[in-house]
């Protein structure tokens, strides 16, 4: 057979496979619409987003895996293919801490596919007021914005809102640095929010040992001041860079190749259990420097690991401290379940933030 | 049967014919190998991505969907599907007219799927020499770019460049009015790009009758001149009204609801014939005023139809003038060669720019 004939036959054969990749697609929506219809008749609010059985699809898909594409790309069509059938049923409307073009509106895609509708907001607990009010049925904000330019903590507006958290988003997150010097000798300060610099310090420890760094309030503030003086740098995203016509002096210089900011995903109800979950809740203690351990013992004793703790002073009193506690497990649980109780007895303010499925892509 | 036992009938139903999809979506990764294996024994720089191929495959998928997934979403995921088995292959490098999260990165990953690497470039001439020089394989460019804040005209530019014509895109565009005023009532001065303010006008002329339009080089400029006076509105999009602050006092004001921007796609050599394909040319006559329906007239005897004409001014000489045309067909098809033969044999200056397909998506 000549290579023209050989062509000839895989393409017939890449054809069929499409045929059927499309049938059985269309097979998929219309399963998902006859679920709809059930849900419907039973309760004409029900919704049909669930995190947790997304969570479970996507998981299997990467399992079952054999390739020769990736399971992260396969798992990535899926998301896509859910994000049709779930839109044919009810079309989602994500409300993002924007602008346009951020990373957050790109967690938001790579959480929800790109089926839905996303809406930029500008602050944080604008995106809750959008999803409270039901405009939105989710939001995706970033547990706390650096590189976005707007200092806004995340956790905080949970304090005073009654949304939850139902999902996590991770998404990889590069640093350049930007300057209009021409090389490195030149540059006698470099410019940064506090967190990027640290996501920086080894190659800046390493290629700029003897210039300043400041801490500014955003990497986009960073940009603007390095683009107004000589010798100076900052360290930002791309799109400042662009924005404030700084030129890339060095591109991905962060420490860690797999940095990652996280986001969360917002609605009016938590997520059901899907086998790999967390759980993030917020608690007040009045007595921190004893308090503390003897508050997170439940967690101990019922062998149940943190992954993430830290405090911020609230707003509420002079001594008061609030703690956001991430742990490994569904509220559901019957030790988590246990754990919290017994946590909730001591705690002078204690409220869980949401039960959700672990971030799968 | 209780409705929990019809929905896990239904949901199991669904896992199977998701692990029927995921088998068939890497069986056609695996024949697309195959693919490139054949065509890398014959030839070791062989390019997999072939636009007429995936266009044939898109305008399949649509003609023959049934539902009840929408033609135009399917051929998305198909265009997702045919993204991660090209980069299986080759993995793609695309340049577009930056910053990130522009029209132009969108419209981009429209036409190439998510599984490709995009790189933002700060000027038209920038996206050019990006791909001349094989960093990246194709480039993305505005046809005429007023929405993004570089007024440069692509056309010209392909009057020094040897880099061809492979594919379009098409990107629907809304427009905003943007003003720190509380009301219409207080607006004195709308400004915006000319094309702009054109797209808008039935909206103008009916909410603003007596407010004076200032055209100005960019949406940009106009948002942060809005954003800096009294009286004054900007035409622009959502992220120009997140730059400057600026609230949006009316959304989606232009004229035709389905008002869309082109883009092309440029690369080293064009595409082969789908079926339903169009040709971009250039040329260039002395006298304008008779020679135009002469050098024209070959288009007409042989029934080919122009979708569009531009004229520019060439940098050349006093009295040339350049004429963009796209014309129906592939430059292959003998009536198309006929006639641009004929036509190259009156024009001063003559240049296909390539043919390719139709916009599917």
């Amino acid at each position: 057979m000549s290579d023209n004939d050989k062509l000839e036959a895989i393409r017939e054969r890449i054809d069929s496979l499409d045929q059927q990749i499309q049938q059985l697609i269309n097979a998929r929506a219309a399963a998902a619409q006859e679920v709809a219809d059930i849900k419907l008749a039973a309760d004409p609010d029900a919704q049909f987003y669930r995190p947790e059985r997304e969570a479970e699809v996507l998981r299997r898909v990467k399992a079952r895996n054999t390739g020769p594409l990736d399971g992260e790309e396969v798992a990535r069509l899926f998301r896509e293919i859910m994000s049709a059938c779930l839109a044919l049923e009810q079309p989602l409307k994500i409300a993002f801490l924007g602008p346009e073009g951020t990373f957050t509106q790109a967690a938001a895609l790579k959480h929800f596919g790109h089926s839905v509708k996303t809406t930029s907001l500008g602050s944080i607990p604008d995106v809750f007021r959008e999803v409270e009010s039901g405009i939105c049925q989710y939001g995706v904000v970033p547990v706390e914005n650096s590189t976005e330019g707007v200092i806004s903590h995340t956790l905080d507006t949970f304090l005073s809102s009654p949304l939850m958290i139902c999902g996590e988003v991770s998404l990889r997150i590069n640093h350049n640095l930007l300057s209009h010097e021409a090389g490195l000798d030149a540059i006698k300060a470099v410019y940064s929010h506090q967190q990027s610099l640290a996501q920086c310090r080894s190659w800046l420890d390493h290629h700029l040992p003897r210039a300043e760094r400041v801490a500014v309030g955003s990497n986009a503030e960073a940009a603007k001041m390095a683009s107004d003086a000589s010798g100076c740098a900052a360290v930002a995203g791309e799109t400042a860079a662009e924005v404030y016509a700084l030129p890339v002096l060095a591109s991905n210089i962060e420490d860690e190749p797999g940095n990652t900011t996280r986001f969360l995903v917002i609605g009016n109800k938590d997520a059901a259990a899907s086998g790999e979950d967390k759980t993030s809740l917020l608690f007040s203690i009045r007595n921190v420097a004893g308090g503390l351990h003897t508050i997170l013992s439940p967690f101990a004793e019922h062998g149940i690991s943190m992954t993430r703790i830290e405090s911020r002073p609230s707003r509420r009193g002079r001594w008061d401290y609030v703690f956001f506690v991430d742990i490994n497990g569904h509220r559901n649980d019957q030790s988590i379940a246990e754990a919290l109780a017994e946590l909730e007895k001591k705690a002078s303010l204690f409220k869980v933030l949401g039960s959700y499925p672990r971030a799968v892509l």
